[in-house]
């Protein structure tokens, strides 16, 4: 699924806003891992996206026209507008203005959006961490894994990021700051866990699923934490697949593990958002950003993404 | 492993108490199956029973002897005195002394011990129940699982029990109140479930793992909670087994899963005995004892438990 040939650019007439709403023309549109679940015909957090439908994407743009009290012309907006040019913004989708004039807009999609604000708060709400705690980071380098090791290690956690290439490690520990970083593909993960974690893993915080958790899970400390925010390794859940069981771990380490999903907490996005930005300007919270240019782009930039061909936060640039 | 061979009934000499230290006459001994992890060799929560120690056990006495300013002859107290029939009582292995001296003794070895405790802890502590929840227990009729059907009955969930025969599920309709109860060995566990929980599990309390889990796991509601207690279905984890990955499931529905261990909780115990104290004396709290007679018996006791010939919380009366 989410190939390019799954895709179809059409052109629509421009739509007209109603009373209590706006017209955006959209500068950027998000391209995340978890738009393959969207799509997906099986059970998720969200209802699958319909055949024939646009492309559900989150999108940053500036008002053109308003009929709305709330917004006015040349406001930017961040919200549920789609892979589209222009998209009708309403209470049901914009999720709100973007204060930070000072800071590029795309970032708004990135990490002062949902990458950001995910790895904050799904950090800080199911990891618990505390100063000392050994944080272990699967897709360290992506951009939710990436700022969930710089935020950590603000926090005062000992942070290992796990990746998938040399030239991603050195990013880790050279970019990122990570204090170790491991490429899974290169020798015995077991053994790298054991070395860079002697006294086991306090918080694990997985995007990945996979073989890469079931090593993870087998170095625990007592009462460690495991965020479950993604399963990028796993790419069909409709052969459901096996692996270790896990009570084991989670009963004698006392262990957690819990799923997490920004949409439980859309509350906390404006105060998150205003707490990366701080990050952002004072050179604490670094990131990467991958842009595609022009529409033509969308179909194959979901399927690039699981090719593993972008650095950083992918969005295309209208 | 935890066959009768691999104990042997030794005749030793009286002990003397030192300073501080009390002689304990043993009543009854406890037989848990979580004693199969304390003699295995793999990684536990507690260090090993080493070859040719005496087995590690809960049991209730009462004070033959006293060099303790804490303790009076005559004084019931429970402890970690092993299987035997005397014991030296110090503050390395005393638990506390038994205040409800109108309740049977053998009480404080199940309901009104380890078993109801951690039913009543592991619970409220992990499970959080809310009026209304819906609880699944397995080994719903077991000692730990009847008391926490009981208990989450009374704090307003709805209970379904998991078990392994007809006549479990009528005990568990029957003495336990559970709204509904399943044999998970004659017919579709996952049919059941859905019939009985057409809203999603809100609660597992999960004293199996195992291919029962994996069932439940399917059918859980959005923020359910699932407590790891024990895992009774799976006889060795030196190979270690696989399932269904669970990641998925934790992901979609935001749920957690945490293991429990009531070691880490030892402070909370008086307080949680004298609560079940309380609804065993009102009646609103059931419990079933299965008593062996006799030292002889205990080699095999804990072998039997695994046979599945128990009726409710194993002990040994001396």
């Amino acid at each position: 699924v989410a190939q390019a040939e799954h895709f179809e650019i059409v052109d629509r007439p421009l739509p007209s806003p109603e009373q209590g709403e706006v017209l955006v023309r959209n500068s950027f549109l998000s391209v995340e891992p978890a738009m393959r679940g969207w799509i997906a015909d099986i059970g998720n957090y969200s209802a699958a996206v319909e055949i024939g439908a646009v492309m559900r994407s989150l999108a940053v743009g500036h008002v053109v026209e308003s009929h709305s009290p709330d917004y006015l012309v040349g406001d930017a907006l961040l919200g549920w507008f789609g892979w589209q040019q222009y998209s009708i913004g309403n209470s049901g989708n914009i999720i709100g203005r973007i204060e930070h004039s000072d800071l590029p807009l795309s970032l708004s999609l990135g990490v002062l959006g949902l990458t950001g604000v995910t790895a904050l708060l799904a950090l800080t709400k199911i990891g618990d961490p505390k100063p000392g705690d050994m944080l272990v980071v699967s897709t360290a380098a992506g951009s939710v894994g990436s700022a969930v090791g710089q935020i950590g290690r603000m926090l005062g956690c000992r942070t290992v990021g796990i990746t998938g290439s040399d030239e991603k490690v050195a990013l880790c520990r050279e970019a990122f700051g990570y204090d170790a970083a491991i490429n899974y593909r290169s020798g015995d993960l077991d053994a790298a866990l054991a070395a860079t974690c002697p006294d086991g893993v306090d918080i694990y915080f997985d995007n990945t699923a996979g073989s890469i958790s079931d090593s993870v899970l087998r170095h625990l400390a007592t009462f460690a934490r495991i965020v479950n925010c993604g399963t990028a390794s796993i790419s069909d859940w409709t052969n459901w697949p096996t692996g270790p069981r896990v009570e084991r771990h989670l009963l004698v380490k006392r262990a957690r593990m819990q799923g997490f999903v920004i949409f439980d907490h859309m509350h906390e996005w404006p105060a998150a958002v205003r707490q990366l930005a701080q990050w952002v300007r004072s050179g604490q919270l670094r990131y990467e950003e991958d842009v595609l240019e022009g529409i033509e782009a969308a179909p194959d930039a979901l399927a690039g993404l699981y090719r593993g061909e972008n650095k950083g936060k992918r969005v295309i640039r209208l």
